[in-house]
């Protein structure tokens, strides 16, 4: 079952490295099916390069294994708290991207410089508190503190986005690594740097969300 | 029609994500044909590594789609507005590289701290004021901004550089990558470091308009 | 002899400039087999690229050649003593990767500031005392020094890590890496950032070992 | 003539951007013929991965062109002043390595931090004066500063690297923006930071000279 969903899993999970997002067998990309709410991810520490469709693990939203012959990520209970909390999202993507991290190390939230921000994560990109891995507190500190932004910084530990499908959570990563990396090195200079005003923010994130792209958008949610 | 330009537009927008200066699917690359003065642009929000010639959208300078099945990239109003107050521009190229970025998200000139800065930039890579995106903004603020220069930082936004052609073009992009990443080590640790002479930026500019590279130049533009 | 350990420290040793840690000829790894306990290592000056199974140079622990028709690595005195005084050290790994190197070049340990770090150093990564190449001198100061960490920074020179397998060896080289890049950015904002607290680095190393991964662990080594 | 040395040549100057040091068509690789002392250098401003053994230009040591069909580099003036006055250099190197060429933007030596560094470099690397592209001034500068070192910074320019063969030029260009790394990121935190003892850094040098790699060693120079 579900052997189309896991060869796009299966890819997703190596463009993370393809995407200089993640290192050695960290990180992590899993979809939810519509159909059954079963979910696909990533097993535990294996080589990207190693990763094949039938690797992937298939879970119900309660994590028992429905289908695979290894044991999935050890963030997997915290993906199934989000995808139980938010209907809307149906990819989760982790990493641990560095200049990212730098500012979930630092605690902050990263405020939005640029357009490109402004389009993807509107007011700031969230900062979480700690949260201990293995069971559901990381899905905790997702759910509570990503707000309206499809991407939150896990405190002291990585980096968390979301969207409505594997796309949209893999842009968000890429952004947000691009997003820290302009923040790094603009607050360096001037740590007391002015982000974009509310009202350009505004404006920036609705042209994004009506007219980029070749789609036709509906204008109802910015994941 | 312009079959060789799309397959040149196509090859060089490709070559944006080859030349490490943009990530996703931001960033353009468009040239106006001398002949029909139609410009040929990338459709908005594809993925670099999926164009093909045939997708590249061809406008005439006020908008009109002359041919193409996708819809042109959302910068394309601004492009024209250049191509239109600019007669000796026949390539543009918009990146979001990072550390020409970081001086855009400051609102900072790029002063000239290298004889590669000189030869490419001449006295330095201006900054624009803010424009939003969608409309001839952008493009107004890049004709209004550039001078003399073949690449202008867009305030809280990007890049854009303008050539001849679109070897031009891309050389300015990816010269001005690199000479703001030195510029940002280098003031990193003195903040208050002395550009090049006045007269050496002129005498540098001049030696490389007139004797480098293969073909015998005219020594008019430094585009 | 030990032909098809040649061809895994070749590999492993072609490995170190897939994953961007070696510059040139610079860095090496080697692997003590357990039957013989000869110890396998790169010939000193050769370029990656250019490495064969063959080229291996094969040593017993007081590092007279057994196997190879080439010098061994010059840091092989070193390699050896920390073999003679660790036996449950199989794999040594060197680089001067450079975030890393920047903080052996200060003299500092690197704090644990990420779950990752906690999981793969524990506390933090210890810097050693200056010691000259060619003889023991670094395997001394690797062994008095990296205490229950697998990586040690060795000052004004570069990185040693250590591992049961050249797997756990070659993941302790690749997180140092991105452990001191996230620090560096981290601190120059904040020179006085706050590690993780001792008691969640016990937490966070004790689940690592005990849950990450396909295979059961005995948690007794963080190796 | 020369073939051997062109197709040498060639792929040595194609080389400098597979190691990540030059950007577009700048930077350059020359070699010295002993038994012609004519020298084989890149034309000017052709894209690396366009270069073919036969496009390279064989001047004598006062730029008579002996074979070829293109312009010589800019720098040819320069390279010939070095030959003509070095007779043990029969190679140099010149690229814009970032890290590197932001220590000549401040005009600033490079100490010895590291082991490596004292092998390759000695003492420091030194900086010259601003010297003009186009006649032999750039060579006047590397002469009279380079010293004891391979390399030298050309103030506000970038990087000249020389050695007895091409690998040795190029292995200095390699360490020396390695080198230059190391020092930005330690000395951004550490502005005072101390080089190694002069002892420390005579001991390496020699240790390198006599000991390193698979040739025996005469001692007599560092190139």
């Amino acid at each position: 079952m579900l052997e189309e969903i896991k060869k796009l899993v299966c890819d997703a999970n190596k463009s993370l490295k393809e995407l200089n997002l993640v290192k050695w067998t960290s990180g992590n990309v899993s979809f939810r099916d519509s159909n059954t709410n079963n979910v696909v991810i990533k097993p535990s520490g294996v080589h990207f390069d190693d990763l094949k469709p039938e690797d992937m693990v298939v879970v119900d939203l309660y994590g028992n294994v429905v289908e695979g012959h290894l044991k999935p990520s050890v963030d997997t209970a915290s993906h199934l708290y989000v995808y139980r909390h938010r209907d809307d999202i149906h990819s989760i993507v982790h990493t641990h991207s560095p200049f990212a991290t730098s500012f979930a190390i630092r605690g902050l939230n990263i405020p939005s410089y640029t357009t490109t921000a402004a389009n993807i994560f509107k007011d700031y990109v969230p900062c979480s508190d700690f949260a201990a891995i293995g069971e559901e507190e990381i899905g905790r500190q997702i759910v509570d503190n990503i707000g309206s932004s499809p991407a939150v910084l896990l405190r002291n530990h990585g980096v968390f986005t979301v969207g409505t499908d594997i796309e949209h959570a893999l842009k968000a990563a890429v952004i947000l690594e691009e997003t820290a990396e302009y923040a790094h090195y603009a607050t360096l200079h001037d740590p007391d740097l002015m982000p974009l005003r509310k009202e350009i923010i505004e404006q920036c994130n609705h042209f994004y969300r009506t007219s980029y792209g070749q789609t036709e958008k509906k204008d109802q949610t910015i994941l």
